[in-house]
């Protein structure tokens, strides 16, 4: 079936639902940034790829919309398809609902897959109807029908994540959330992301990519943690170990029929940003729901000592490999054919040396040159090329070890860089840097942050348009809440950056048909000082791996920031010098020697 | 009457309407800062005449809630009068909310004046009390029939604020205030904000201390703009001026039926925070209401091109003034008895010698070594003390010219400062000059530079508790919206820093029974650069007086932030210089002298 041909069944299907829209988002029943083939429905319908983007049908009209790192790969892969690309002005904001609301007549029936949706994204879509008087109707789903032959949900088996790892057991964890669960009044609890799933019941999978997770649904009370799983991903040793935590197994479809069982006297907590529609609906009025984010996302974002403990050496793991690839790289460039795709996979070769390395945690980010100015550039055959020894080469990537999850860029010369380049890179390491050495309250929430690692850059007039750090999990999503540091104050950066948090700090600067430019480390957020101004938090910087010397201005830098940028490199030798080959040894020695001011 | 009969008379009244509970807030129909004695009510009621504070009185319990700066004030003036203090955790919220639906049972019936309470804040009530099914009647002021001596509402002449200090014509901003009616498609437009309507008619009045207003309604439409004021206070002459602007004059108390005579049809532009919930009743179901911010608050916070020109003038005068009184305090403390009170009579002397000053912008704030350390501390004949030739003195005052605003702080050593009082000084000044020294891309809003002011001082582990900036109005009030610079994104700092806008910068650190200090400067957003990037904008600084090199220690200066105060310095010298005599200028010219790294 080609796009055209399933663009007229979808309208037949429309017609019978007397629907003037139908909406298919990008997203899945648990709300994941990444999901399995089966949920691809997005890409499936209209051959685009990209990570996000909304369909919108009409009878006369289909749009995609996306943003704009999107728009050239969107163009081209939607070429026939009869769907038009809708470029989003903003990126991630819902503007296919202002286009309807603008376009669509007074009383105009709009169709939508309430699995496919949240619970928020409903009652926004519904307030912004209201004032044409439009309707959402979000129990039909006519995209299964059209689908035949789609893919399973996996069925990949699910590991338990032993206790040396994950600090705390599952019973501890789930103690925990009982007593939150008390505390805010509630009988139940509705757990549907699958990275708190994942975290609560010291359980990994493989059933989505680079994130450890397992497809599932999670309805906890007071006694039981029940979980809605196909059974056959689980060995019976692993089935009977969960029993005796308290941890029954039903089949992932009996969710529904176990939350129209609730009756009124049940209090249920749900987070409305990650349960969908469909769940919501199926729980019988009378029953009482509690709004909130779900007590696991704080607490596995507040990383535990033994958590804490792996990642120090997991960033050591990491190190290596990251030290192992770039010295290969200025051994070998120019003298063999080296590409980025070529140059992601020896540094995949390189982390898995490591024992513990289960996978990479995203998609490796290597832009050579302008490449490296699109943001989220990632290689494909087709936009492939050949690294010279000259320019800048941006590459960002990162592993999901059992022992933790990594994420850092690094951008490097490969031949001699000039005055601008240099000029660049220190501008944007200097954010790196101002913000790496942050002092602040406790209680300081992300985008009070932001600026810290942008001013510098500011001040010559350069601005980059993403956020400047994201939290990261242990052995789990590599993008993960509730914090964040961006300058948007309505998102996850209105959240405290909280002690035990692991956070990336990235700021950038891209210029475009050039080059792009990226320092990223994770930090971990940890006491400072207490006295009758407060209590202070700080970071420390946790990613363990030389910043390209040849390309820092060291006239750009403050006499502080050059003692950041020393103290930090001295750190890193003595960290991973140990553990490395002679040569590579001797050579990390000199790119992280001393800098004079 | 003492406070212990209004409290049994208030209680008699509550009980013949069935309140529960009645609450007197304190502030008044118009929603301002400060306001005439006629709705001081608070403080009569209840004897503490702080600027902030709500009463709450039930059956057997009355409670005065403010914030920190007042504890020791509501404690003393609160004694005897049967109110306790509550104190509030987080100033500024409405924490007597939270304890009435606490503490009063299901179904609970408190009363509050409609005319002293926003919409705002009335819905915020309703909908925390609804989970205790409790009822907020609004419709019924038990304080007029109790208060019988009450001092009538000014009858205080208004004035015309000529062109040339207001740069735009009344009838060109009513004509833009109407285009944006027009945008927003409403008919009407009801204006209740003071500086909103004086700023819109270019009128002035002196009804309200510190802020050149006259109490006022404005109900526009397309043909009309309708002034609700007291006729006496306006001279025939300008009537006829203002009628011939299409600015029709009418009792003070008519705007009720004005508004109840809108009719279904009719559609009127209100801003909820600012609308009294009595005018907003009298309008009739069936108009269509629009709620969103009065136009005029923005367009009054960007200052037009006259107003700019009059203000960097202000700024000499305000400086000549300051600059005058900090050689007169150098020359005469040991030598004869100065106390925080008589200086700050002495500066308003020197005020007063510029034709165009017509009072202060708020009360001085006067603080003498530890005092300094009372934030918003205000010296009274109690607390009065005198300035020695040792320790810090902190004085944050400003003037109401014709031709602007002023607002600055200055903090000096009045003997020879000691290490600590200079590293305190300095990381505090670091945070005013980094603010002040900014650049940031175009839409940037005020909590995403307030990290900037506050890192030097998080970083020694101080911080201070108050916002960073506010806005200030042209021969307005001192402090005006929408802007602000604050760590609160739920504020006022939520709004864009726009080109023309005037904010001030006053980081500052408070060490307890010891010292205040802050350097606050206005400064003035103006256009940087425009590249591939995006357009940039930079502060400018009116404020021109110097900064006390004494306090200053120098080696905690970077070089950029010495080059900032080098320029800064030599600026407030070219400035001022001409118009001093020759004395002063022969000090000035050290005061200011180059500093070298």
């Amino acid at each position: 079936m080609n796009p055209l041909q399933k663009l007229d069944k979808l309208r037949c299907l429309m017609a019978l639902s007397d629907f003037d829209a139908y909406i298919i988002p990008g997203t899945d029943p648990h709300m994941g940034e990444y999901m399995p083939e089966f949920w691809q429905i997005r890409s499936w319908f209209s051959g685009f790829t990209g990570s996000a983007g909304t369909l919108v049908v009409t009878s006369n009209f289909a749009g995609l919309w996306t943003d704009s790192r999107y728009f050239l790969q969107a163009e081209a892969e939607l070429k026939g398809s009869g769907i038009e690309l809708v470029k989003l002005k903003v990126p991630h904001t819902p503007e296919h609902v202002d286009w309807i609301v603008k376009n669509m007549p007074v009383g105009t029936r709009v169709g939508v897959d309430g699995k496919m949706i949240s619970v928020d994204s409903v009652r926004m879509i519904k307030n912004a109807f209201e004032k044409k008087q439009m309707e959402l109707i979000t129990n039909e789903d006519l995209i299964s029908p059209l689908w035949t032959d789609r893919p399973p949900i996996p069925l990949n088996p699910i590991f338990h994540l032993d206790v040396e790892y994950s600090g705390i057991s599952r019973t501890e964890k789930i103690e925990k959330v009982r007593n939150e669960m008390k505390r805010l009044n509630v009988t139940h609890h509705l757990i549907t992301s699958l990275d708190d799933i994942a975290w609560l019941l010291n359980l990994r999978g493989t059933d989505i990519q680079y994130n450890p997770l397992f497809v599932s649904y999670l309805l906890m009370d007071m006694q039981s943690a029940n979980l809605f799983v196909n059974e056959t991903k689980i060995v019976p040793e692993l089935l009977e170990g969960l029993k005796n935590d308290g941890v029954f197994v039903f089949g992932y479809d009996d969710i529904e029929e176990a939350l129209s069982k609730l009756t009124k006297g049940d209090s249920l907590l749900i987070a409305p940003g990650k349960v969908n529609q469909f769940l919501f609906d199926a729980v019988k009025p009378g029953v009482t729901i509690v709004e909130g984010p779900n007590p696991t996302t704080l607490m596995k974002s507040i990383k535990n000592e033994t958590e804490l403990a792996n990642l120090q050496e997991t960033m050591v793991l990491d190190g290596i490999a990251l030290v192992k690839f770039f010295f290969w790289l200025e051994k070998h460039i120019g003298k063999e054919k080296i590409t980025e795709i070529s140059a992601a996979v020896k540094l995949l070769e390189f982390r898995k040396e490591q024992l513990v390395f289960k996978g990479l945690s995203f998609e490796t980010i290597a832009g050579y040159a302008a490449h490296g100015a699109i943001v989220h550039y990632d290689p494909t055959p087709e936009t492939d090329v050949e690294l010279k020894p000259e320019g800048i080469f941006l590459l960002d990537s990162g592993g999901q070890y059992l022992s933790g999850t990594t994420d850092v860029t690094r951008t490097v010369a490969l031949g001699v860089p000039n005055e601008e380049q240099k000029s660049d890179f220190t501008l944007a390491l200097k954010g790196t840097i101002s913000l790496s050495d942050a002092v602040f309250p406790e209680g300081t929430k992300g985008y009070q942050l932001d600026a810290l690692a942008r001013i510098a850059l500011w001040k010559s007039g350069i601005n980059f348009g993403h956020g400047t750090g994201h939290g990261v999990g242990f052995y789990l999503n590599v993008h993960e809440g509730p914090q964040s540091i961006s300058p948007n104050a309505a998102g996850p950066a209105s959240n405290v950056i909280e002690k035990g948090m692991v956070t990336s700090v990235e700021p950038a600067m891209y210029r475009e048909g050039n080059h792009g430019i990226r320092t990223e480390n994770l930090v971990l957020c940890v006491p400072y000082l207490k006295n009758e101004f407060g209590s202070f938090l700080k970071f420390d910087t946790l990613t363990l791996c030389q910043i390209d010397r040849n390309l820092i201005e060291v006239n750009l830098l403050e006499k502080e920031e050059l003692a950041w940028l020393n103290s930090y490199h001295a750190n890193v030798y003595d960290r991973l010098s140990p553990f490395l080959p002679d040569a590579e040894c001797k050579w990390l020695k000199e790119k992280t020697a001393k800098i004079d001011f």
